[in-house]
């Protein structure tokens, strides 16, 4: 049996520390926490809190949507460590949902049928994750895969009437603040995910896009 | 001492009961539960864990913010009456927050700075309460106040194209399905419900707009 449901969703890549427990196409519980730092001490307790109000077994969930990325280093490292203890406890398999494609399909919700939008967030003092998509008659494209770009180069991509969304802060463009929602990475994964699902995510890791670079002191 | 937070918050308006406590201008709690007929089963334990989670005595609440309609008769009857019950029990004030304003809000942090938009939720099989709104340069306008429209009198009031948002089911019409979340009734309280807060709430009405009007057969 393939069943899709009831799907144990976390997204731990902004400041929003978020779980949901996806039921159906539409039913769902989800709990938000917004505060700086703490996915750590709050993470496994809210998932605790959902699994309970679900009055479902851990191990009668179909699988473990987890947010991959890219965003915050250690929101991903705690998100996706949980994820992989529940699903190794529980035997479940692991969905991967990419971030940025999850969070393009929530704000697609409040949309127009035809526009452009993009996502900026902070990846460092000096760098930023960038995408870009479209919705055409209501359908969405992506039309700039993810990518790390300069705070030089921002000014040659982005316009101050472009629709964004992000974290970043920019005097010179309008980045609407928006966090994405486990309800988001559920519904992601129920749409798009069954190719990913995977028992094998022992060396899953996050999508990090930028790397690690040891810098030396000259 | 006028403080401002933190703030309890509870929406049960529509299918989806949530509550939420909101820290400060940014932090927040958020607890959100989908699904039909669940708001009397669900709504008191959903509060009293997002207060407990809070780690904030109820008693040093600034105030309980309620959406107040329009929406479900029943679901407006269990938040309000809950809301009263807390505000009576921890002598606190209560912010009657507008739905649709606040829905309105909750919409705006996703659009680009000059569009238009409508709300539409069904009142009765016949009736549907509507409002438009319009964003100039990035400020929330009300075009139309709060109606009750019948069926018939969408096609004037409403075109293909236009952006709406609600629960409303037309095949003419592309309604976008959304729910308010606590978070932006807590969010409607804090920057516009200060005129409202009251500690004279005995009295506090749904915001039915519909009438009920008893009718008898010919």
């Amino acid at each position: 049996m393939n069943k899709q449901f009831p799907i144990l969703a976390i997204e731990t890549t902004s400041d929003l520390c978020s779980v949901a427990v996806q039921f159906n196409e539409n039913d769902f519980i989800e709990l938000n926490y917004l505060a700086k730092h703490i996915h750590s001490e709050k993470l496994m307790s809210m998932i605790a809190q959902v699994v309970e109000e679900s009055k479902i077994d851990i191990s009668n969930f179909s699988c473990v949507a987890v947010s991959i990325g890219p965003g915050s280093f250690t929101g991903l490292r705690i998100g996706l460590s949980s994820a992989k203890g529940i699903a190794f406890g529980a035997s479940l398999p692991i969905i991967p949902v990419p971030t940025f494609d999850a969070l393009a399909l929530q704000v697609k919700n409040f949309l127009p049928p035809s526009i452009e939008f993009s996502i900026l967030f902070s990846a460092s003092i000096e760098d930023y994750y960038f995408s870009k998509y479209k919705i055409d008659d209501d359908h969405l494209i992506k039309i700039d895969e993810i990518s790390l770009i300069s705070f030089s180069k921002i000014s040659e991509k982005l316009k101050k009437d472009d629709l964004i969304f992000g974290n970043a802060k920019f005097d010179e463009l309008n980045v609407k603040k928006i966090y994405t929602q486990a309800r988001s990475i559920s519904n992601w994964a129920y749409l798009f995910g069954k190719d990913l699902l995977t028992f094998n995510y022992d060396n899953l890791e996050p999508l990090y896009v930028k790397q690690f670079i040891g810098k030396v002191k000259p």
